[in-house]
C-alpha cells in the first residue's frame, strides 16, 4: 500500500495563525510550525501534501512553508462547517488512494529516531488498512478529545482494532462505552491527531454531509466511527508525544518540549534555571 | 513636555513576522507580540503610532494589533537602507514633537507596577529631554547592542546625561570609550530598545542620509551620538527587563519571562518539572 499524499487541516477558526508561529526546531533551527508539521509528513513519505484553509491564507502559508512549498497545494473552506467538512474539501486532491492525515494545531515530538507519522504509515502499509494513533489518556482530558473503544490487538501490546469512536465522550459514556483492557486505570484511548485513512472516509463524509442540517458542525468521529463498521481500523499507541499549540500555553510547552528533547538541551536548562531563579522579573 | 506618538520599527529583514507571534501576557490571555508592543505605548500615553514596515506587510499587523488597531497607522520603507533610515520614514507622521520609540522585536517585562516606557516617558517629560533606556550589560553582549558614554547624574543612582553613542563597540573600544563609573567590572551601558527622543533627530538623519554612500546601511546609534552633541540627552536604566525575540530562543525566553512573572507562575512552575524531570521525549 502506497501513501504518498498527505492532507493538513488547519481552517479552524481561531486556527489560522497557528501553523505560522515560529519555533526552534530540535536542532536549533528557526523554523515555522508548518515546516515542522510538512517535516513530519515527508519524512513519513507524503510527496504531494493538501492543505485545507481558510480563504486568504494560501500565501501566507506558502511563505512559511519552506523547503517542501514545492510539495504544498491549497484547498479553501469557504464557510467554517466543522472538522469532518474541511478534510472533505481535500477529496478530489486525494482521489482514490490512503493518505496521511496531520492536523495543522499540533506537534509532534517521536521518542524513538522514527518520527510519529512515519511509524502510523509503517504500520498502515504493513497491515493495509486505515491507522489512526492514540494516546492513552487521563479522563480529566476526555473533553478535548475524540476517544476509541478498540480491541488489544493478540502479540502486540500497542496496537489496537477500533470499534468506535466518539468525540469528547463524557466520563460516564467513556466508562460505559470505551473501556480498553490493560490500560491505567482511568485511562482511555484518544486521538492523537495524526491518522491514515481509506478514501472511504471520504464517501462517509459525503453522506454525513448530505444529512446534516446545515447548523451543526459535520464532525470527523463519527465518520471514523462508521469506517470502524465498514473496514479493518486499527489505533497504534505511537512512541512519541503530541503538542496542541492551539491551546493557552500550548506552544510554550511545545517549544519548551522540542529545546528539552534537542541538541541545545543543556542551555535551555541552564537558562531555564537562571529565570525560574531570578525573581527580578515579578512585579 | 507632550509626547503623544510613537514610533515602532518592523521593517528589517528577517524580522517582519515577529510582531505576529502569538504569546500569551502575564494574565494568561493570547495575544500577538505587537498587542504588547502597543499596549506598552499606549500604558506610556501614546495616542497615536505609526509602525515603519516592509511593503505588504500592513494587513497583517494591522489584523494582529487587536484593540489598539484605531490608534495605529503604516508607512512602508521600500528598501531596507538600516535603522536609521527605518525610524526616519517616521519623520513625516512624528513632525515636530518628542515621540517614543520602540522597536518590534522586544518586549519589555517592568519589575514596577509601572512599564518600561511609562518610566521612560515620566523621567523626559519632567527633564523635558531626551531619554534612552539603558541596562548594564556584559561585555559579552557588546555585539549585540549600542553602548554609550555617560555621566551619572547626582542625586539618581539610574539616571545619566549621554555624551556619546557606539553601535556594537568592540570591547577594547569600549574599555577606551565608554567605561561608566559605578557599574560593576565588565559591564557597559548598552540600549534597551526604547526612546523618547527629541524631533531633532530627524534633522540629523536627514544630513546621515545624504551623506550616505547608498550601499552602507544609515544607523541609529551615529545619530544619537550627534543628538547628544547638540542638546541634552539622558539615559534612564529602567526597572525591568528586555526581551529580543528576533533571536534563537529569544521567543521562548520571553514567554517564560511573561508566564513566570504573572498570574499563572505557579501552573508554568509546575508543568515545567514535570517537563524537565520527563525523559519520555528525548529521542
Amino acid at each position: 500500500m502506497r501513501i504518498a499524499k498527505a492532507v493538513i487541516t488547519a481552517a479552524a477558526p481561531g486556527q489560522q495563525t497557528l501553523p505560522l508561529q515560529s519555533v526552534v526546531d530540535r536542532h536549533g533551527q528557526d523554523r515555522t510550525a508548518l515546516q515542522l508539521i510538512l517535516q513530519e509528513a515527508v519524512d513519513a513519505g507524503a510527496e504531494e501534501i493538501c492543505m485545507v484553509i481558510s480563504p486568504n491564507y494560501a500565501d501566507a502559508y506558502r511563505q512559511a512553508a519552506g523547503e517542501h512549498a514545492g510539495r504544498l497545494c491549497f484547498t479553501e473552506q469557504d464557510t467554517p462547517r466543522g472538522y469532518g467538512h474541511a478534510l472533505h474539501s481535500a477529496k478530489a486532491f486525494v482521489g482514490n488512494e490512503p493518505f496521511l492525515h496531520l492536523v495543522g494545531d499540533h506537534l509532534y515530538l517521536s521518542r524513538t529516531n522514527e518520527s510519529c507519522a512515519a511509524q502510523l504509515v509503517k504500520m498502515a502499509q504493513s497491515e493495509s488498512c486505515s491507522v489512526s494513533a492514540v494516546q492513552a489518556t487521563h479522563e480529566r482530558r476526555l473533553p478535548y478529545f475524540g476517544a476509541i473503544s478498540a480491541k488489544r490487538i493478540s502479540q502486540r501490546n500497542d496496537v489496537y482494532e477500533i470499534n468506535k469512536v466518539i468525540e469528547k465522550p463524557t466520563p460516564t459514556l467513556a466508562e460505559q462505552e470505551l473501556i480498553v483492557a490493560g490500560l491505567r486505570s482511568s485511562h482511555y484511548l484518544c486521538l492523537f491527531g495524526l491518522h491514515v485513512l481509506s478514501p472511504l472516509v471520504f464517501e462517509i463524509l459525503d453522506n454525513q454531509i448530505q444529512s446534516n442540517d446545515g447548523k451543526s458542525p459535520v464532525l470527523l468521529s463519527p465518520a471514523l466511527s462508521a469506517l470502524a463498521q465498514q473496514e479493518r481500523y486499527f489505533a497504534l499507541e505511537v512512541q512519541g508525544s503530541r503538542y496542541n499549540i492551539g491551546v493557552k500555553y500550548g506552544l510554550l510547552m511545545a517549544q519548551l518540549a522540542l529545546s528539552l528533547s534537542g541538541d541545545d538541551r543543556d542551555q535551555i536548562l541552564t537558562e531555564l534555571v537562571e529565570l525560574v531563579a531570578s525573581r527580578n522579573d515579578r512585579a
